[in-house]
């Protein structure tokens, strides 16, 4: 499979937004991780301040074979419940990008259900979920490929239309159990240090959780060194979809807002994949799930909310898109010590 | 001095809030801090998932006798310049507050500077400035109690025009000393432990700043367990101003986010000086101030932010003001399993 170069990030308009922030009437460094993000952001984008007004969050969902295994609370069924949600904008999803001015993307790249033609749904099934992969691996290579270029696609499809800023987000009942099966491996950690209660387990069920994980690792065994060996064997094809996006914005210098576990998995695989993908990505918010903060830390990025939200769905990027806007606004529309006439620090 | 009585949350209204939350489309508890939120601005307000759509940032600025002893790395003047940038719509607060679509209410309440009348300044000058607190109190108990009523004013006229959601800022060099010094008496701990480095001390000023603040102390000796005489001592014309914001939004049962270390210890006092003010306090954000924690806990508060922001001026707050929305958004607006017919939990 051929994957598009990442490009170079721009050094020199970095330094450029990040001696304008210097400028401005506010103590030095004073706005913290804000002033942080938005030199990053000129360095992704190439642009001082951007307005990133094209924004979306691109949502994938799919279903996971090993929900036959009871890893979850809530029934496999509720993947094209929630599906159905989304499209009558009736989740939390629609109620943060509509506050964040936002599109969603609704993509179904392998959920359990015939869905017929409906308005603003992206019909790009791979395949009706993942194979139980307690016994056999989730996917076929074929398939894993075909789930990430549908990522590609979707991602390229809104680029050409003018998009500026991007999210993952996902819905698949079972899929914080096949994130922490790829974070465990990616991370060099143990299941138990990386597998967390999901929608909501109980201290049995978590338990159970982590003794598939375990077994699931055992019987399947990756290669953790090959990002598409553990794709293939213990992912997700709304996973591989979102690894496809994550790659997709980075070839195209979209800066890309992780959200939580999942997406995390996702950006964490493709920055495998492809050198340099790492250098396009913004950890939205930081979920309480047990691997997430371990993901994060190996792509050096810290996350820009902490409000123990377990949602999913691209809800904590979508949040996070009013701290990037701020961040921009600070960059962009503040004033500087000298058109203020503001004494400087001795 | 008269304080308002402050009223009971409506625990009925609280707990509607809190069924509310549980029946949405959503894992039980996954919005985690954003629901905790949305209920307990349910039980101020007492109404669920209210717009909140007036809003205000209340900057009080003043200046500070103990900045002729070298605590700030800006000069004194800094605070009239400031002042004027925020006339003239170029700080960080006023980026955040049009963002945020929020109004600021600039209030002098102890600039040492005349201004002339200029548009969106409130003038309500208690004095030029304080005392240097290191040779006498820092203000005289009717400054104090005049600068209090200066706040109490301000938000009830706000409030008769329709307030719903308040904040406080400050802008006064040398004020995160008197803070430092407050938290010390409020928290019991020692000024090494609360003071930090303002607006960008090195390590040399942060040692000067902790030794004059503990000669502060000791030569004002103020009584930690009588808040009013912690203000005159060691206060600040715009703290105890934003104090009498604070106390006057509880009254009126107006939520009231805090910002830094500043407006936090205002907060504090209020709540010593008012029983029940606390039941009425959001936490904007986390401030690398060394002391701002301290307070926070103490108040039982937890922050939405975290973000090493240290301008001040109410930007954290107002920065917190979307994640309010966010919360009310959620409860408001989102489909119930019920109406969405989505299986729940087993």
């Amino acid at each position: 499979m051929n994957y598009p170069v990442i490009p170079e990030i721009d050094h020199s308009v970095r330094k450029s937004a990040s001696a304008q922030q210097d400028s401005l009437t506010k103590p030095t460094g004073s706005m913290g991780r804000l002033e942080a993000l938005s030199i990053d952001i000129a360095g992704m984008t190439g642009k001082i301040a951007p307005k990133l007004n094209n924004r979306a969050v691109f949502l994938m969902a799919a279903d996971h074979g090993i929900t036959k295994e009871g890893v979850s609370p809530y029934p496999a069924e509720v993947t094209p419940q929630m599906v159905m949600n989304f499209l009558n904008h009736g989740a939390a999803i629609n109620v943060l990008t509509r506050q964040s001015k936002s599109d969603v993307l609704i993509v179904d790249v392998g959920v359990n259900y015939d869905f017929p033609d409906l308005p603003g749904l992206v019909r790009r099934k791979v395949a009706y979920g993942t194979a139980n992969m307690l016994h056999e691996p989730a996917m076929t290579r074929t398939q894993a490929e075909d789930a990430i270029r549908v990522g590609m696609d979707v991602l390229n499809e809104a680029a050409d239309r003018g998009l500026e800023l991007a999210a993952t987000g996902e819905m698949g009942i079972g899929n914080t159990t096949a994130s922490a099966a790829i974070t465990a491996l990616l991370c060099d950690r143990k299941p138990s240090e990386v597998t967390g209660r999901g929608t909501g387990l109980d201290d049995e069920g978590l338990r159970r959780k982590i003794s598939i994980i375990e077994k699931v690792l055992s019987a399947r065994d990756p290669d953790p060194k090959d990002p598409m060996d553990i794709l293939c064997k213990v992912g997700g094809l709304e996973i591989a979809g979102m690894t496809g996006v994550t790659i997709a914005a980075a070839a195209r210098r979209i800066p890309l807002v992780m959200d939580g576990l999942i997406s995390t998995a996702a950006a964490a695989l493709a920055d495998k994949l492809v050198p340099g993908v790492r250098n396009y990505l913004i950890a939205g918010h930081l979920s309480p799930e047990a691997g997430h903060h371990f993901l994060l830390e190996s792509l050096g990025k810290y996350p820009l909310l902490q409000l123990d939200m377990r949602v999913g769905e691209g809800t904590g990027a979508a949040l996070a898109f009013n701290l990037i806007d701020a961040a921009n606004n600070i960059l962009r529309e503040m004033a500087t010590f000298d058109t203020a006439g503001i004494s400087n620090r001795d």
